[in-house]
């Protein structure tokens, strides 16, 4: 057989013309987003409120299995895309293992991630329902920079909330939105009902997405011509992240190659939820069985720790209620943590998926995500994102286990993104200053006494 | 005829398997390099002192066309090689002009620009050799980068003296580096007898090109086991380089596209002499004409303002020296040019070239060429280093000119690398804080005054 190159590229004609959408293909659907005022399932007219309605639409969708992309979005996508599968030739060499390491690089783009699949889908909607811009949140901010680059193609508003400690910690993730044109407020703020009402409960507060998100939402709900938008956790954008795992798969099937295991790192699940869910589609068809594991911080478990319960997705409570696994809105990772994946909560798709014994999970301390990060690196050449380097952690265990055992697994995980913007913390591993944090059971308490009292 | 993809991309087995020596095509060879005791050139003997034996030998070889890419070599390029050639259609578009672009984008490695091209050559020679490790120095931090990634590939030991105002104000590049192992000092530092000297001379100095590269060469000179690497301006970087623009001729051939102009940026001249190689070749040959244009900064003006003569080549005067297009040894942009592009020299080759008016030469102001970058991100969503876009901004000129001809030319031009270390200056012109500054002819003197007094 022909040998497998180092890089698998699509040409631009495979690009996907459609995504997929897992739910139609799930027995057990996610459980519908509430009314936080009636605790009825929203309605499209309610969820229109507050997102473009083609979005809404989406996000209410679990029967469509194929949903077109627009001919625009697949034009801008060929501007980063196809992305590359790799082989990961030089890591397998140097572990010494006869597993078959592939990764899907979703960094080749200056929003650093694979947040631009999404966000530029969530643009164009907006831009073709004819509104004047969007607001959003952003954490570590690749989600913040892929909006911004996307509006600034299309020629859109972007209000960005950026937690205030990353507004502070990381001024360059700022200058790329402000590059694109954003507007960038550090959150909590002043500008907004709910950040006035935070900061004066909580005055030294240095923010958290949740915050951000409940000053995001006031925002473009209070703003003609507004509608906010969401880099992860939602059905929408899981369904726009599945360019990666439809291309992956399209990609692996050129070479007749089906992965035993697939890895991704899971904040809010949406690169995981994009990667697997072609794959996760033939499982539950009964087509092929295929072992999937989600992996999260130790510092942040919500998966491997959390509740399976309704609960509020943003601090100010103004969200839908979504069923999820959770730590609870008032959950915060502790200040030892470095990079993305702190969000308190999982995607109800991949909650639900978890719930019914269809992927499994996996928590890792940093120390140990950043060794990996490192010996990557210098193996493979690429910076990774700390974000991405959970899932490269489990990869390299995964292929050390065949080592042991002699199996040839085939493994693919997800790279998510570059580590360019994370060099505090790098620079952390590299002085030997990083520290873990395993939540006691009393810290997690905390989070989940926040919950919503109503059994739902 | 087939419609040109957004990007062209090569398969592995088309990345070349020799690079070509552009000096073998040229009828005025560019002048030796020469013994700074004996005023004699350079022997094969004399360069091995400095120089790993393979690099000295390719240094001096003017007459072989083509010299092989060792297998070694070719795996490494294939973990980020080929790169894209990209059709600008959204810029186009946006400029609404009848000219087509593409460049050559160089950025999609950790180092963030095409450095690794030469980076992985001299690593492998070293390694070849036997030797322990190299040194070298690195200004904005691209160089330092791609040799670190090298010799972690390679397990080679890297020592790098980083330019100490680069060292201070780029933590993150210098983190970058640390994490594939490498060891950075700042420079001048009291580790080497030149740096002490300088020290003693400029007791407040924040270092510069010129005494990095003294420090480099006396540590290699003087350690068992290890020889000095530069990443641009030799004969043999450039050599390696033309894998750029071998590449992009091969990619636009598939299409039957003849570029009408070339454009690179041009600091020591590594980029621009590697894209442009295989095409000067052919004019050279008298086979096909092309419009080369270098572009500089109008605060490092080496090309079209500087003197052709014999110089040194850095600042403790321990290097060979180099006839080129030159500011003086002593010369310093002023401290507001952000970004690289401030080697006082240009590459003997293409001061040769230049000379014989086979290119011609442009100096812009930074402040135009973040203007530029600007616009590129927003519409290519592309974020490009600094240097990169001293070529962006010459193309989006030339493309504008074809606007108000009508001229339907075809550009062609590198991008070179990516600005996500650059941030700070992004910063200063998202502020509007940026300016510029254009050497006065009293301020060129004093650099001319410190080159050699002897007529060579």
């Amino acid at each position: 057989m022909e040998k497998i190159p180092y890089k698998i590229y699509l040409s631009e004609n495979e690009i996907p013309k459609q995504w997929y959408n897992v739910r139609a293909d799930m027995k057990n659907k996610p459980a519908p987003l509430l009314n936080p005022a009636t605790l009825k399932p929203m309605t499209l007219e309610e969820l229109s409120q507050v997102f473009c309605e083609e979005l809404a639409k989406q996000e209410l969708d679990d029967t469509t299995p194929y949903i077109d992309i627009p001919d625009e979005i697949r034009d801008f996508y060929k501007m980063y895309r196809p992305s590359p599968l790799v082989r990961a030739y030089c890591l397998e060499k140097a572990l010494d293992t006869p597993a078959k390491i592939y990764y899907k690089f979703e960094g080749n783009n200056t929003s650093g991630s694979h947040k631009l699949n999404s966000a530029i889908a969530q643009a164009y909607y907006a831009k073709k329902q004819g509104l004047k811009g969007v607001t959003t949140e952003t954490g570590a901010g690749q989600w913040g920079t892929a909006l911004s680059m996307a509006c600034a193609y299309l020629g859109l508003d972007c209000k960005v909330f950026m937690v205030k400690c990353s507004y502070e910690q990381k001024p360059f993730r700022r200058e790329v939105m402000r590059t694109y044109g954003a507007d960038v407020t550090p959150s909590p703020s002043d500008t907004t009902e709910v950040g006035r009402k935070i900061l004066a409960e909580h005055p030294g507060t240095t923010g958290s997405l949740g915050c951000a998100i409940s000053e995001a939402v006031e925002v473009a709900v209070k703003s003609e011509g507004y509608r906010y938008v969401l880099g992860s956790v939602l059905s929408q954008v899981l369904l726009h992240q599945t360019v990666i795992g439809l291309e992956a798969k399209a990609a692996l099937d050129k070479y007749g190659v089906k992965p035993d295991m697939i890895i991704g790192c899971a904040g809010g699940g949406s690169n995981l939820g994009g990667l697997v869910s072609p794959f996760m589609g033939e499982k539950l068809r009964g087509e092929k069985d295929y072992e999937i594991i989600a992996v999260e911080p130790a510092s942040c478990p919500s998966l491997t720790r959390g509740k399976y319960a309704y609960d509020f997705c943003d601090t100010g409570m103004v969200c839908p209620l979504a069923k999820m696994y959770t730590l609870g809105s008032g959950f915060i990772p502790s200040a030892n943590h470095a990079g993305g994946l702190r969000y308190h909560g999982m995607s109800s798709v991949l909650s639900q998926l978890y719930d019914d014994g269809l992927m499994t999970a996996r928590s890792v301390e940093q120390t140990a995500v950043f060794a990996a990060a490192q010996q990557f690196a210098r193996i493979e050449g690429i910076l990774p994102a700390p974000e991405s380097s959970h899932a490269i952690r489990v990869a390299i265990d995964e292929a050390l286990k065949c080592k042991e055992t002699g199996e040839e697994k085939t493994i693919l995980f997800g790279l998510t993104g570059t580590g360019y913007f994370d060099m505090v913390a790098y620079q952390r591993f590299n002085d030997g200053q990083m520290s873990d944090h395993i939540p006691t059971d009393e810290e997690l308490k905390a989070g989940f006494d926040g919950m919503p009292k109503v059994d739902l």
